[in-house]
């Protein structure tokens, strides 16, 4: 059994603090089952549910947590190992023992669960695993869409609100997935050759991390075309000339994940071109992480960097006119087509499940329908203990050049003649993560070159 | 995209024979969707459906492939990316010329699915993942039970019978695979060292894997507490004396898998008790090997391989009297709990989603519902294009010794005052993957090590 990360009187807390929020009711948290790959028990490797983590700690399959506000009781739901199971799996921790060390006492096997359920109208999360749909449709006797729709709002907000800011020892536990995470992007950063693939640069990420006793928190983006976005292909050689874009993290072994991109030189140095347009990008990026500080609305910053991009983009002949302007009239879209960042936590993009208008934003603050904007995740103020992303970028996407351009869109601020020479220049990324604190911000992780300079020493004494 | 493997006209004939084979009405295998870990878009590493491969050869997500027997016409159902998709994706085959690769010229969106299914009662596989239930609970307009309990077994019989029996060129991609399993299981034997932590050797093996462009076929076991069966743990510390199994494969890029174990010392040479009980599994497992003929049923070869463990144990004084009436007795199965071996290919249990009984058995011969043999996912007769697992092992597990001593289980077999002298020893297995010939059998893949003395030079001049 993985243990969980937390002392029982955390859990009990959070639950604790949940019950006041949601105020009445039941709440029933699925735990993640084993999901089959090419058939039912090839299995995925498994992943415990964020939610279920935060509130029941327990990191094993085919578990639920059911918290009764009205009766002020709480369950762990689950099955106990039969000897034939255990042939198998070897002896693990009962149900009954697991849910103790979390500091629940009552358990019940998975065939109670609907007869706990009747009669009640449950508070749960919105479903992302059709193994939800299909269980919690099979509990509450009703229809997949009925199920879908059903998710209780008050629950989400209930949730988004403790979960976003993050104590202390969550900080912590971030901090030490972004270690691992600097780690496995500094061996990958020295590693490169030109002459290489992808995909040997992802098999030495995933020994890094797997010498870690982790993996990966998200399917890694390494590829010398990054202006894909999200782009996991890893068949291309690479060669002297190219930029390569990494993007990838490591999660801690108490499943908090990290995330960051680099983009640097497969040879030894920047051509003049990726050079120019690095310092650009890299401009927004400390522009933004000079900005960060509690009470400041992320989509201000988001701005601020997409601003800093156009000036910088305007100094280089690309764009032209004034970079208010152009940021208003969504022109930085051309570039920068996504978000500056996002919360991140026990999930890589933090509860995304629950909905990002509800993580991101707020009532008076609603997420955008605009190109570029509806890409950014948050938009909301700042508050010391969230955890976030900063990750500006510079992507030239020809299908959207000519799109743009056969539609005569932005050429007020567009030099689509400049723009022409940059066609084929690809896509860079740069993105540490922060958590916010009382007067600031704080890096997390250890810190891992991102200037031009710093970048092309390591690579200059790579080989 | 991932290129298909075959030339059109395979995929065609392989249709053509299905058609025959149903006889009528339309069939409808769904593509696999992309599968979120802990939220919707963060995603498991992408695998088509190995039915959908073999009909209709391509990889990507969010396709549906239907053929309709009666109207003679084949589709590829699937959306075409929009310009936001591709700032995401990069530029894609449109699905039309995906469907035109393997030989089908229509094409409908996704939407259509259910105008062309309406008023038909397609027929379809068991649905092994919950969204494919979904989708064809929302397709049929029915719930989720009858969705599961309505698939058609003139289908699941008609891929049996042609999955089972690989072409030459399968077997080739087979081979593929098992080469490069079997150079992941030699750099594994070759690195392993005492100290060293089981988490290390499974980098070691995904590094192998990710240097050949694929990856691991199934969870990888690799434990030095191999009497666990299906023991995903990887946190232990190997010392000298240890014993390591290591259970992997990989796939090929035409994603065929391989299967391989091995068992062996974590120092240099194995003590004498390993040697004993090692040499008796081997003599197993050349005895299996050497009867694989077709026309042989696996299940007499799984039974003449636990007659060998029986009679190599009664050797050791660790079972006694007659050999054949241990077997019939079910005594074996104290040490050798699971199957001797099952068929592979696309999966690395073919087709397991199609059900057991109708892949590993027959109207006639149906699979056991006793313990050991309920576990042998292959029993009926060997034919040539067969691809089938040869793994026999000993696996000494406390908790069953118990349970049988308990209840006076196996007293004329089982010197039990003998086995308590080896009741942590572990377990071990050795595993090797072969084709099926006209004459006998072909091993897969680059011969590895497997006997006592060729397992100690590898671990001898290892370090």
């Amino acid at each position: 059994m993985q243990q969980h990360l937390f002392d029982k009187q955390v859990y009990q807390q959070r639950r604790y603090e949940l019950k006041k929020k949601v105020g009445n009711g039941l709440i029933i948290l699925p735990g993640n089952k084993e999901a089959g790959i090419n058939f039912r028990d090839n299995w995925y490797p498994f992943r415990q549910d964020s939610s279920f983590l935060y509130y029941f700690g327990i990191a094993e399959a085919n578990l639920a947590g059911v918290i009764d506000i009205d009766a002020d009781e709480e369950y762990i739901i689950g099955n106990e190992l039969t000897i034939d199971d255990i042939v198998w799996t070897g002896p693990l921790a009962t149900v009954r023992e697991m849910a103790a060390s979390v500091g629940i006492d009552k358990t019940k096997p998975m065939a109670d669960l609907a007869t706990l359920l009747k009669g009640r109208k449950p508070h749960y999360l919105p479903p992302y695993r059709s193994d939800q749909t299909l269980q919690l449709s099979a509990l509450l006797g009703t229809d997949n869409d009925t199920v879908n729709a059903g998710f209780s709002v008050e629950l989400i907000k209930a949730i988004v609100a403790q979960r976003s800011i993050k104590s202390v020892e969550e900080i912590m536990e971030l901090h030490k997935a972004c270690d691992i995470t600097s780690a496995m992007h500094l061996e990958v950063m020295r590693s490169v050759r030109p002459g290489m693939k992808e995909y040997e640069l992802v098999g030495i990420a995933k020994k890094v991390v797997a010498d870690h006793h982790t993996h990966l928190s998200f399917p890694p983006i390494l590829t010398k075309q990054g202006e894909v976005l999200h782009n996991h292909y890893h068949g291309n050689e690479l060669h002297d000339g190219d930029l390569l874009l990494f993007d990838g993290g490591a999660e801690s072994h108490s499943f908090y994940a990290g995330d960051m991109t680099r983009t640097y030189p497969v040879g030894k140095s920047f051509t003049s071109e990726q050079r120019d347009l690095y310092q650009v990008m890299y401009n927004a990026h400390r522009t933004a992480i000079e900005a960060l500080a509690p009470g400041k609305r992320y989509r201000d910053i988001h701005l601020l960097a997409s601003k800093t991009l156009v000036e910088g983009l305007t100094g280089l002949g690309i764009m032209k006119g004034d970079p208010d302007e152009a940021v208003a009239a969504g022109a930085h879209t051309m570039f920068f087509q996504c978000g500056l960042g996002h919360m991140m936590g026990l999930d890589v993009h933090d509860m995304e499940n629950l909905g990002e208008q509800y993580v991101g934003y707020t009532d008076e603050l609603q997420q955008s329908k605009e190109f570029g904007l509806k890409s950014l995740r948050l938009g909301r103020k700042l508050e010391p203990g969230f955890v976030i992303t900063v990750e500006p970028g510079i992507y030239i996407i020809p299908s959207l050049i000519d799109q743009n351009q056969s539609q005569g869109k932005y050429l007020d601020f567009i030099n689509y003649d400049k723009l022409a020479h940059f066609r084929n220049f690809g896509g860079m990324r740069v993105e540490d993560d922060f958590a916010i604190t009382d007067s600031g911000y704080q890096l997390l992780g250890t810190p891992l070159a991102n200037s031009v300079e710093a970048i092309e020493d390591i690579r200059k004494s790579a080989y």
